[in-house]
């Protein structure tokens, strides 16, 4: 298991979102509170995006928590589109190619959960990746072949739609193989304009996320907390675990849904996995 | 704060000390139990004698959970006597020169604790380090200058006499710097022959350190206990915390103590610091 | 390219054959002489067998030539069957999964070389892996797809036979994508019994290899050389290059054969790819 | 023996002075021409001035040509004055705490040499930092000393006389411990708005060191070169080796010298040490 946020907003300096707020996803890869495991100590990533369509990423195998590159350079990007992830391994290896945010062309990809089983399917879904992505998988993660599987799908496209179908091949294959719930997934998909993110598990079990609560209501609610004056009116989190202990400022995504945070309206919709031919 | 074990018997295979035993010291790295932290994922190592008198030592930046190098290692390697150490940074960085156990000659040391507001104090200790020593320290960390402290106050000869001296010292320098409680530690420091221990904080609240039941003992209390029969009775280990479950197994070194594990008769003594000249 | 040697003969301390040969495989990973690439510094890895059929593995993102863990090791580790590898990346990332030797049960693989295009192969070879050994592959390089290919043609009771098919395999989707020249390989593989060397390129162009000289030989030319005089009759080194400056110490390996070290008479025969059904 | 460059001008990309010219720092990471040593591979590091005064740094200790971070951190930082250095230890650890460049304040300090016999003089050296600095020394280089031995003669007020007493304290330490030949040095060293260079070594071979042609006389020399239509006219490069194969494009900075790039005229001067009072 792992923890993840996104940020979406006015551009802002990395480490306001890192290292500043109490319970930041820094805090919470030496001390995760919601879930099984308070470690997430099994290397990190961040990814976001600057001036190019195409985000840059910074992974390390190192735990976060006292990542001295990660301080420095927290201090000197500015992004309004972030992506940042403390892992704990399910298995696969604590090597860089295995550190979420997973990248392809302007996309990136990040997820908290796990392919129940995924040993037992991994080559029956690579299989199932489009050939012209296949050579582009660097690591051994349930989560990158996830992330393919959407690629092919028509993620660049149709997010949910892509998505759905990524996970009803998983499940369909899942269940072949004598897994009884083979999905479990808090996940995150960007192309640098909006943020999806899609909370589900075949169990209806799944780990925790959370979005913040419109700007302009939390300024009303909290007339005295400087740092929302700071933020615009577009800001958005979504959250493994809330930042801050505030009050109001934390709503749950609901159990088999997926969302949508872009300019404009946001939007929260039922996940249902699609099946998908093999 | 730390946690580590030292394991003195018969030649063991690695593996069975630091893989095997319920909360052995790979999962205290990553769910310690006792005291306020329970991730020590800073860095580990292990330091063992071999054929020759020189210890050596296998030491990583990584944590010690998911290292499969160690997995390697421990598989292959046999000692009558293992040092091995798992990190929690209290300020100084994670680097491998850095990691615990320390080794100088056929000596190693290791720590768990601090010496408060060493970054005050720290060329005043160096400074009492014997010249000839000094270039050895490669290291920032408190840990290291105390062993060269208990080094040049004589540890190859006379190593509860040096420890207390060295001890001493670091109180004089700190009181004269305005720390009111400057040592906290539970120590260990070997020869390859004997391996001393010693439990001591300025303000009596040290973290806690557990010595085995003798052997023979626990095989009557536990007939059924199948790991018994092949620890020979000579067979000690000390450790932050105890390993297993196992009642009757663990004797708490009490606060203000040193002991000695050595072919022969055990000892516990008294520890109180010596006044030392600077 | 990468440099590689492997050794079977008497048990001897690692360091005996990392570090004290002049030009031995550690000053290669720093000034390789022969090839195109001096610099060897993409990772390491040693693989050798100790008590129990399975050999034990170690390896390091970092460069060989200043690793402080492997000098510790070295200087642990008796063996009578070493695979000892330096890395320099022809593309896949530099990560543990990536460095050789790669192990699967009680085999040891390592290879100098590369297979042309193979982004464009992978898919088509990694299909042709045994279903059963799919989910075993952990790294991303040509290597360990080569390894697993070989296994799936019967690595275990025919090396010769089963890397000649898995290079024909790899010749057929190679043309089959316009590489004209797919395979170039120098590879060790042992069941730490034997070790079989292959040294062919679809180019006939292969790098160098070398085989040591008969002991009792070289005993007779070099009658004052001490360390001959600790060697056993039985010891063999092959070698991407020749360590020290012996003459008539070491033999090539002709371009395109397999040879293979073992208790009793060893062999060289011409290699040639098997065409095989994919 | 390290590699190193210096940039001061219009704000730029890293990636353009990292990776895009031909024989860049990177590239001689790996193969180095001018001087013995052609691998440069024992970690690297940038430091950079951005928004705030103090400048950040990214340090490694895996080599540099083949680090993904490096690249991903290459094409998202704009700067007006980069630090970056390739390097190869002369003995201490490879640790990020001894990657280059060091920083103190808004003082970014690098260097290509060495202080022979170093482990003799180290104690007396560290003595002779001003205590109130004593504590932020994290590493145990001879070039993190003799940074701090010029913090502690002034650097922040007059840099060519602090450097001087510096090495001039190190000429007469040396050679009261038998060292013949103290200091070798090539050093830059910046504020934030200039760069001070210095090549001076005890032995008067000091490693190599260039710094580039004004700008305009290059336009005139090169109208075809379309990169040197977008260097601003006070852009200025400092390198160990020449980038690119450029005739007019490089100058020598003298052996025992000093120089300073800065808004305004730059200047060398004679460098010469001064005797220092220990």
């Amino acid at each position: 298991m792992c923890r993840w946020m996104a940020y979406s907003g006015d551009p802002i300096l990395v480490e306001e979102l890192l290292f500043r707020p109490a319970h930041s996803i820094i805090d919470q890869s030496l001390h995760a509170r919601l879930g099984e495991y308070t470690t997430n100590g099994d290397g990190f990533g961040i990814g976001w995006y600057g001036d190019s369509k195409t985000p840059a990423v910074f992974k390390s195998t190192h735990p976060a928590w006292n990542n001295r590159n990660l301080c420095e350079i927290a201090g000197q990007i500015r992004t309004p589109l972030l992506f940042a992830h403390v892992r704990s391994s399910t298995g696969a290896p604590v090597q860089r190619s295995n550190c979420h945010p997973f990248r392809y062309g302007r996309w990136l990809w990040m997820h908290n959960g796990s392919l129940a089983g995924f040993q037992k399917m991994k080559r029956d879904l690579m299989l199932a990746v489009d050939p012209s992505l296949f050579a582009a998988i660097e690591g051994s993660t349930d989560t990158e072949t996830l992330f393919f599987l959407a690629l092919t799908f028509g993620l660049e496209k149709d997010p949910p739609g892509a998505v759905a179908r990524a996970v009803g091949l998983v499940e369909v294959v899942g269940h072949r193989h004598g897994i009884e719930y083979p999905v479990r997934m808090t996940v995150a998909a960007s192309d640098g304009e909006s943020i999806w993110v899609f909370r589900y598990s075949s169990e209806k079990s799944t780990d925790s996320l959370y979005y913040s609560t419109d700007v302009a209501q939390l300024r009303q609610l909290h007339p005295d907390l400087e740092i929302l004056n700071r933020l615009g009116a577009e800001t958005r989190l979504i959250v493994s675990e809330p930042l801050r202990d505030l009050p109001e400022a934390w709503n749950e995504v609901p159990e088999g849904s997926w969302g949508v945070v872009r300019p404009g309206e946001d939007e929260i919709q039922p996940f249902r996995p699609l099946a998908a031919r093999t």
